[in-house]
């Protein structure tokens, strides 16, 4: 039954890459997609970004996977077919979609461009779509999406390093847009240099910003200052140099996921600093109150970002010349590439170029 | 050396009531005032205040304090002397001093009416003042301040049950203006119902916001609908009441100082909603971070306000019929009052008649 479901009922046949089960391993799997209704895009997918969510999602760490799981929200294709009433594309449009596909457009945050926040908000891939099937991800060859969960992709942004911009980039933009770190002047610390840190670092910059990187060891510090021009970096387990820079930033984007002490984060920001967690710890993190209440400090958190907000990132992004740092891979490496991101083995983001490697 | 060394220096005889150690008991204390200065007012104690962190003073419960302590910090008085250069106060004017008494005038904060947030603010008791010496708070006859640390006390405002609005009062005026919880129609929670969350009720009520008290208990139900006219109450430890509240709120005021758990707080927080702690935990607190990440949530601190924001609170105060529930007290009842106030045992601050009570 569980392997008919997803052949059935939808007229277009799909292929892609699948975890069964929560080993992970991803293998071949046929199944189909929707016909493209009068509000959405078809498209054909051409690359495809791995982030760390897709591993926690193959795996089943948090609890919610539904297998069949094809990954993949960080996505770039051709349109190939539009529905009558789209308004934004046309056959031949490059076009991405990234975590979100859909949303109930009827809640206070669908109404305030902040469909992330929508209590019944669909992933792109393990969610339940309205019609109540299983969404599967960009690991695929064909992608149906209601055109307004999808980005019009600036003729100048390269398609394998901007794919990632659809996850990872929305993800560290929108809080340094929302929390206000994004005055030119501003001096801005970044924990943590993967996937998402290393986009934030060319966000800020490109905001005009004073960048710190701030890592556990010195090993990222010609990386950070030298490729990434960072413009000074912090190892947080140096209490003289974290001494030496306590009280001197606006805010704090921390992409790590991982446990790890908020203390000393706290202790580098300017009274009313923000600090701003995106990474999302399994455990809660310890919170020393009084460095909060003793400078008005706040501790925030930021998700993705509304579908008008991620086209604004998409278009910042192509007119700042801002991608990331990628490794273009075949489909069928995906299994390697899972293997040495869970070994943070990657400099910074896998990118799968699915438009010439997935073989039927 | 210790008894002899704040006797000297100040040629104004003082007298008030100290602790002489950790044992946080007091007794009557002689020493000494300096003499008024250009900008000072000198004034005679009237009422003052008795605030949880004077229990923490006397007992050297955060390892800062300085024998002999003299407490309060929640102090009015009536103007005696003005020095020449003073242009708020004359002789005969109400006057009131809160939890610190200078700061450096030259940082940021300082430039930016937040002299709360002053690096060097010095407390009204257990602080070092400019010249040295340690600072004596407002169990005592009398008190000598420059004038920007004393606010106008408004003709209409009662003077006993006002006095806990200059520490209490600003406590938690200043965060529902500053994290915006302050706008009519909107819903903001209370945590605790003790000095700081009885009048969080008050000022809630006061700008049009709706307040429901939260608590662990059913005990202070009656009192918060029926007297403070709160508009709801939760019982935090129930869970289907937090459920059925859950997403419901702008922001809380949580004016807790024991451990807590904040995750059933943060589920009744609206997306990007604000919990602001004004309770200042020992140990940190859990964190969770989903909910932070998943609703775009912020925790916050917030400490006294501005000298500014102070006197803007007293007026409002004022102006709104705001005043504290007091127990008013003599002066040699101050210790079986910190034994009670141990116990939570007041209904909601004690203030000492200073002014009638101490005795040489």
């Amino acid at each position: 039954m569980a392997e008919k479901s997803h052949q059935e009922g939808h007229p277009t046949k799909a292929f892609g890459w699948a975890a069964r089960d929560h080993s992970g391993v991803l293998s071949p799997f046929n199944f189909s997609r929707r016909a493209t209704g009068e509000k959405d895009v078809a498209f054909k997918v051409l690359f495809c970004g791995v982030c760390h969510s897709d591993l926690h999602m193959i795996k089943n760490e948090w609890g919610i996977s539904t297998y069949p799981v094809v990954p993949g929200h960080e996505i770039v294709g051709q349109v190939t077919e539009v529905g009558s009433k789209v308004e934004k594309f046309k056959v031949g449009d490059k076009v991405g979609v990234g975590y979100m596909i859909g949303s109930c457009h009827s809640c206070d945050s669908c109404h305030d461009d902040l469909e992330n926040y929508c209590p019944e908000v669909i992933l792109t891939s393990g969610g339940k779509y309205h019609d109540g099937t299983t969404t599967y991800g960009g690991f695929s060859d064909i992608m149906v999406a209601d055109e307004h969960y999808a980005v019009r992709i600036p003729e100048n942004l390269p398609l394998d390093s901007g794919a990632p911009l659809l996850c990872a980039g929305i993800t560290v933009y929108s809080p340094l847009r929302f929390y206000g770190l994004d005055k030119p002047g501003m001096h801005v610390g970044v924990v943590g240099l993967g996937g998402l840190g290393h986009v934030a670092v060319k966000f800020a910059k490109a905001m005009g910003v004073k960048v710190t990187v701030i890592s556990t060891s010195l090993k990222k510090k010609e990386e950070a200052l030298e490729h990434l021009g960072a413009h000074s970096f912090l190892v947080s387990r140096d209490p003289d140099q974290m001494q030496a820079a306590a009280g001197t930033m606006d805010g704090i984007i921390d992409t790590v996921s991982a446990a790890h002490p908020l203390f000393p984060l706290l202790g580098l920001l300017k009274t009313q600093g923000k600090l701003v967690l995106v990474g999302a710890p399994v455990k809660p993190l310890e919170l020393p109150v009084f460095p909060l209440i003793m400078g008005r400090k706040i501790v925030g958190g930021s998700s993705i970002g509304g579908m008008k907000e991620t086209q604004e990132m998409i278009d910042f992004a192509a007119e700042n010349n801002i991608t990331a740092d990628v490794e273009v891979i075949p489909m069928d490496y995906v299994n390697t590439a899972f293997e040495r991101l869970a070994k943070a083995d990657v400099r910074y983001r896998f990118v799968i170029d699915v438009g010439n490697t997935l073989k039927i």
